[in-house]
């Protein structure tokens, strides 16, 4: 269960690393994968746009489920992203949905960490939210059919 | 002689990415190391302060001597810092010399690829003028001795 976790997690990182790839970012995947003790300093994945810098821990699970994060790993993140003038984001694939943000503000506290419930990632950002959360381009807004009437 | 090279780019890369962690920067190594294929669209290191993004070849040496690059190596260096808006370097390690970083634009062309002559080399910058060619400081002029008279 450890080895499929490990290589799903890693099927993960490499689809999120093309993605932002495809969509003008410089992208750098973490070495080490799997490797918790090497890797400790380090984001999963660093992305950049023109100066904005996203930071992401990914998480992959094969069903919805709650997801459990040390706090360290957050701090971590955390810090990396603030030295850059950065943000940072819990990003998480299931399979079967697409790839949902969550900035680390967000995040429930718990006894020893932190948790994405379902609610929080009802919450989350698609990637074009997240462009738009980095200030890489305008909001949606004038994308979105308003729900009330304009009469 | 390729394993001692290798290893000795293996200290080299963890040597910058301490020194520009201790200097406030974000830093984050590519993934395997010494593995060309798996790397080439990645910079060695990059490293980030304050948006400000600087990327990384790093090249690491017993003597000086001239640094001979391939041309593809270049070409994904100056994309990546291109779509983070960032700056493209040749980090220079000599043993027992300090690091020096080679702006891309100094290189010089051969018919494969680039150069870092010697001339190039004493040419690069310290790691405090490679702050300042990043924005992150201000000149240094005013800590320069001037050697004009100020009478």
């Amino acid at each position: 269960m450890v080895g499929s976790r490990r290589s799903r997690g890693f099927r993960a990182e490499r689809d999120l690393v093309t993605k932002l790839w495809a969509r003008g970012f410089a992208v750098m995947r973490a070495p080490a994968s799997g490797s918790k003790v090497k890797r400790a300093a380090y984001p999963d994945v660093v992305a950049i746009r023109k100066g904005h810098v996203a930071v992401f821990e990914v998480k992959s699970r094969s069903k919805e489920e709650n997801i459990y994060i040390e706090k360290e790993q957050v701090d971590k993140l955390v810090e990396f992203a603030t030295r850059a003038s950065g943000k940072a984001y819990i990003a998480v694939k299931v399979a079967g949905s697409d790839w949902v943000f969550i900035p680390v503000e967000l995040l429930e506290p718990t006894a020893s960490g932190y948790k994405v419930s379902r609610e929080i990632l009802a919450r989350g950002l698609n990637i074009e939210q997240l462009e738009v959360d980095l200030g890489i381009r305008e909001t949606l807004d004038k994308y979105i059919k308003p729900q009330h009437s304009q009469a």
